[in-house]
């Protein structure tokens, strides 16, 4: 049976600390599969972090030698806290009788639900590397075996995600084109509260650009991309090139029905297909429970939710609110392409919607009255060259017929040509505001 | 801190039994997390299965309390038996000091690569059933909580999927349309072999089949599909009827590249299509590690390592041997529709191949000539219409320009119109033979 190094951190700031951890240790010794090999000097720490008023911790690093696998003896070490009276589950901060914390697992990387090994926060705390040196760990070592945040290979993103998915993780994964902004950060965040693990993609995916669009002027900046979806609380980039995507002989496609017809399926033939054909590869590479898209792409997220129902990917799709700048701009890549004028002019597509919505509060029920509405605020704005307005039904987005609505979402496209290079803009409106508008 | 009741089966037949088993209940209900409630009567049993000469055994079965993992505790018991002196690996059916089993976990069904729960065997075994019905426990309940072989449900499939992948387990897929014979059942023997569950898929796809083709003849006989299923070694068989697969909406398509065009493609327009966009599916759903194909079907092989490729799947791709009938014809499940005159004249496909092979042994390596013998084959049985003959390349079925060739794969379509209902075959080998047939 094969036997691996452990070291457990052991901290006490409540009772008599001294018995406590050396009456653990000796419960730990007596557990079938587990050897206590020799343990730090025990010293004093006061606690990291915001709590009550509470005494000093001791502090120390006992060596193991276990057949347990990492997860059982965590599940040990939960119970010994518990008979030494720590309370489940434990306030954060508060002073406790017993605190043990499987720093590392042999050379093992582990980085499941219950248990990340190495201990995310070794590095932080004298407290953990004193009594680590002492026992003559090699901390660079330690420090390799930190899971690296960006990825580019798509064998490796496997291997993260298959390890997550062993490990009980609920993955999130919030595809992107890089080029960051506050909306971006808004679905990391979305996915930071509902799930285990969130890995966000950087690609700007060839496929759904056409021949005459800015697919080689789409800004790209990943050093600060990764900045910004750690701080919105993302564990992880994929960022991989065009070649790891795509090789040489790449020949599939993934296409969908009614809902890449119209609007932007008309004014970019081809997008669409790029589009599920590249979120397809995303979710199979990665698997993840839960997807999240921004709702200002709101057909691509019909078209979607359409291939990720026809291909019976197992997942939940979540769309997000759209995040708007201070003066109801939504927020987009491509607005940082807006010269100054044409920036105070693009605020048009956001009141534009907004007429709408405000028509069909005041009772206006028919969908071209609705429609000339947005329409007629476009046409104030002499920078903007419209493509389409159109109501649509929600979710699938399907044609609604001209009459009477009960409801719907206005979308609408405009070109803003007066700048040196023309830009456009897409931006949408459900009739009745969500419950994050109230 | 939650605690289940686990119900562990005791054994010894080495050494003091009674004192060992005595020992172990004592160390267990003395790991933190760990009370043992209740014992039942120790009992007297012979060994199950073949094994060396050997004292009979003395079973029980212990009631346990836990806040371990069922993970956890295994170990626990791993690390028991190991300090009772047994082998690890322990040699199947030999003399042992200490066997523990953890029969059932609360009313949870684990599915893991170390462990499942109810243990499998539970029922056949008297020296389990007895002190388990001593200790008061619901065997009607036991009973409903063993998985179920055969699933028709997406959801409940991708659940499976999940508890698999979360316990550590190697996916092996048979993705087949039913009508199992020895051929399908090779495929399973494989999966067995390398993986730890082994799911077979049983699916007539609509999508692949064209207007005039034999959807709703196609052979279909589920009970027998899983019995053959199960004989050859898969853990489950998914079979979902087609709005199961395809919703009303259903609009998606997954195309690939040119593995799809000429020989079954052009024949077959459309065929493809259908056979990419279900794997697809079925890839998405059950997220294997390996998925088994018959080279029998070389095109539809091709075509589909283009699409996992291009798509990202994360897993293997295994092709494997065809299987024959004694007088060479390659099994399908279409050959039940040879009438007897057809059925001798079928074996043409296989001669004519052989000749092909026998050539290039002999030095042959012209294209053209090569096929020109595969032909003269085919055209010696009047009852044979041939489709296409084709030299193509390893692997991808690229085509090979006229001339001299280092190798490839012939492949041969008939169709065999005298009977009552025109029957269409199709066959290939390649002209080196596998290492399986030397």
């Amino acid at each position: 049976m094969r036997e691996i190094t452990v070291h457990l951190g052991l901290g006490s700031n409540q009772g008599d600390r001294q018995t406590i951890l050396r009456g653990a240790l000796e419960r730990l010794g007596a557990v079938p599969g587990v050897r206590v090999v020799r343990v730090s000097t025990l010293r004093e720490s006061e606690l990291v972090g915001q709590g009550p008023p509470q005494g000093a911790f001791l502090n120390g690093v006992a060596e193991l030698c276990t057949s347990l696998s990492a997860a059982a003896l965590l599940d040990v070490c939960k119970a010994l806290e518990v008979a030494a009276g720590r309370r489940v589950p434990a306030p954060r901060n508060h002073p406790r009788p017993l605190d043990l914390d499987i720093l590392t697992y042999g050379t093992q990387r582990i980085d499941s639900r219950q248990l990340v090994v190495p201990h995310p926060r070794w590095r932080e705390r004298a407290f953990v590397t004193e009594p680590l040196q002492e026992l003559g760990v090699d901390l660079d070592l330690l420090a390799t075996l930190t899971a690296p945040v960006v990825i580019d290979d798509p064998a490796a993103l496997a291997a993260r995600t298959a390890a997550w998915l062993e490990g009980g993780c609920v993955i999130g994964l919030v595809p992107t084109m890089g080029a960051l902004h506050a909306g971006h950060q808004s679905l990391v965040q979305r996915a930071r509260q509902e799930c285990d693990r969130v890995l966000l993609t950087v690609f700007v995916n060839p496929l759904q650009f056409g021949p005459n669009e800015d697919f080689a002027a789409y800004p790209r900046d990943l050093a600060r991309d990764v900045e910004l979806a750690q701080q919105a609380g993302a564990d992880a980039v994929f960022a991989p090139s065009v070649g790891q995507m795509y090789d040489a002989s790449f020949a599939s496609h993934v296409g969908v029905g009614a809902e890449a017809e119209g609007m932007e399926g008309a004014v970019r033939p081809g997008h669409f297909g790029g589009v599920a054909t590249v979120v397809a590869r995303l979710l199979a590479m990665s698997r993840p429970h839960v997807a999240y898209f921004g709702e200002k792409d709101a057909q691509q997220l019909a078209v979607i939710r359409r291939m990720v129902r026809d291909l019976g990917f197992p997942l939940r799709l979540v769309g997000c609110p759209i995040v708007r700048e201070a003066d109801g701009l939504a927020m987009s890549s491509r607005n940082v392409y807006l010269g100054p004028e044409d920036r105070v002019a693009s605020t048009v597509l956001h009141r534009a919607l907004l007429s709408a919505r405000h028509a069909f509060a005041r009772g206006e029920r028919d969908r071209d009255a609705l429609l000339a509405r947005v329409r007629t605020v476009l046409a104030s704005e002499p920078r903007a060259a419209v493509d389409y307005v159109e109501l649509r039904r929600e979710g699938d987005l399907a044609l609604l017929p001209a009459g009477e609505v009960a409801g719907g979402r206005v979308l609408v496209a405009a070109r803003f040509t007066a700048g040196a290079r023309p830009v456009r803009l897409i931006d949408n409106m459900s009739l009745l505001p969500g419950p994050e508008e109230l």
